[in-house]
């Protein structure tokens, strides 16, 4: 056996309005009563993978050491996708290989031990729909690991250079040009670029720089929300770390009319 | 005392938008701390008592053995309507006495123990109002019932001939005509339909059928979502085990103009 | 050390639809893995501390004694407003310094014990974001305090009449005309209004009033839901124990034309 796990978390596209995400739960309690259960979120846009991976990435390095990351973003179930179970060095991940723990592993903190290809029917819900396999496959895998199960028993190993990945979503296209992608859009309709902090401060460090989006051209840079102008497209860096454009006391991505996937160019 | 029970799932039309739930769950927790508590559902379509049962039979049993599951779609609260305690083989179920039950009744497995009309205010919160029993009435005798106390001090026992109902949302034509209703639809837009595969399987094993909704002929059924073609409209046995028509890459429920409630005939 | 906390209950405008919810869990577990987490709603709209004050005060009362709520509807995050921990005789509050609290105190029956400004930057996540204090500071220094870190420990004491409060969103016109404001609408479009039982019934008791909004007069008052006549708009002390205007089988903030914060005037 190995270490117990004591928390498990949730991030899907089933959504708010649907019992999927209550189900899980119900198979995970009837198999580990004692874990306990964090829904990350269950709004990533219906089949956006990019979009999972995204807040996956920037958000899983919150979460206690140890935990289990259950991430059901799976246009392809029922196909013949596999399910890895990825363990870093800090956190274990069970996925579709379909590159949503891409953004993970560009961490250079998080190494890879082991990745398995879940394979062992013992652990499955029987019988195993092909239309569910969070219910059927991945809350019971979930359950089975934090119990204790080694990942050696679920499944046989597998090389790195066999599981998908997605590429880093910014192409630089010249010296001073890159070209990113709009990754979450939020409630406040704060539109989320791929511009990462950590890749791109130093670049930025003491350079003037702007954005444009839908040929619009946004320059000014602020550190706090409150600081910027009522009504301007403003820029910040923002929670995730990234690169984000607001409009104080508006909605930046109904007003600039940016959806999911939108490019976003950033010359210096 | 009868024996703890360690959770309880709510399944209501509250919506996630209110704060509804979330104090049933103060309630609860301030009479029994040590309770689980899961969210089946909170977005049943307001008063849809049909859409309850249904989502509350298709995935009651994915729930541990004991699980106390507190069902309020409650269109008559206040009014004369009982509460009904219903303890079956392996479930205890607190609903308002109008047909939101029938689902699980219906399955074979799910024999009665014994209706409690609950009535014994001693477990209700004092004032009790006469607008939001979940909070006043339900939340506190479900986490009496977790404490332990027995089903028969919350009220009198009634017979199962006395409580209410729903029959069975499909009705038989003719000997190859079947009028059945959708009962769910979800965020990706699948349509559900009242065909539960344990009553319909036999008869279509190995036969052609097809579904007419809107007057349009439904009839390639897939395995998968993925072994579909995009943009047209296919059957599934989905993960409620039921016949659901789905578009994939597409919202079957917009592209079709479908309603809950929505009449499905199925030809055989 | 105080003593221990059990229950931390989350309070924001954040929406259900981000991961942010999820991510002040995370770093709340990863502190305290025991605490119990209870989402009140992540559904005030955005930036609206009147709505917010309104859900909390409407509603703390029924988490068990010594919760800690966290209450974050903060347009002023990054700015130099301050971060409030106000304990009360029964509860514990950590809010912006923005009025938030002011419902709670309205009530008699929390007597303020202490208030302090949290400024020890020992609990706060490092590095600490100028866009996200839900996680970075309000998380994390509730998860200390539900481990029994004293409320001295995180700031120094400011005096009450320092702390910002919200006037009760009702104005006496004049002897039997009094003005209030539409403070929640829920998912069924039932108005809720600032008109409090405890402050209008022994006033209203025995005696004839009508409600104007739109220009609108509603004057029948039922109470349950059941007895209204269908399609009327009627009124009701509702289960926030505010006079609340609801159209039977319809949804009366549709209906009625009525947002958040509109007019509503108490005739007698």
């Amino acid at each position: 056996m190995d270490r117990k796990r004591n928390i498990i978390v949730l991030l899907t596209d089933f959504g708010n309005d649907t019992p999927y995400p209550g189900v899980m739960k119900g198979i995970i309690k009837s198999i580990n009563p004692s874990v306990e259960i964090i829904d990350l979120t269950h709004n990533i846009s219906p089949f956006s993978i990019e979009e999972g991976m995204f807040v996956l990435w920037r958000n899983y390095k919150y979460f206690p050491k140890g935990t289990i990351f259950v991430c059901v973003v799976d246009p392809g179930v029922g196909s013949k996708r596999k399910i890895l179970l990825i363990t870093t060095k800090n956190y274990l991940f069970l996925t579709p290989d379909n590159g949503i723990i891409s953004g993970v592993l560009w961490d250079n903190a998080e190494v890879i031990k082991s990745i398995i290809s879940i394979e062992n029917k013992k652990y499955f819900i029987f019988p195993t729909s092909r239309t569910f396999h969070g219910r059927d496959i991945f809350a019971p895998v979930a359950a089975y690991l934090s119990l204790g199960v080694k990942s050696r028993d679920f499944g046989h190993e597998i090389e790195f250079y066999r599981i998908k990945r997605l590429l880093y979503p910014v192409i630089k296209k010249c010296n001073n040009t890159f070209i990113g992608r709009v990754m979450h859009i939020d409630r406040f309709g704060n539109i989320v670029t791929s511009f990462a902090k950590e890749k791109f401060h130093k670049l930025l460090e003491n350079k003037e720089f702007y954005i444009l989006i839908k040929n619009k051209k946004i320059a000014n840079l602020k550190n706090t929300y409150s600081e910027a102008v009522a009504g301007i497209p403003t820029l910040i860096w923002n929670s995730f770390d990234c690169l984000e454009i607001f409009i104080k006391e508006g909605n930046a991505a109904k007003v600039l009319h940016v959806n999911l996937g939108h490019e976003v160019i950033l010359k210096t």
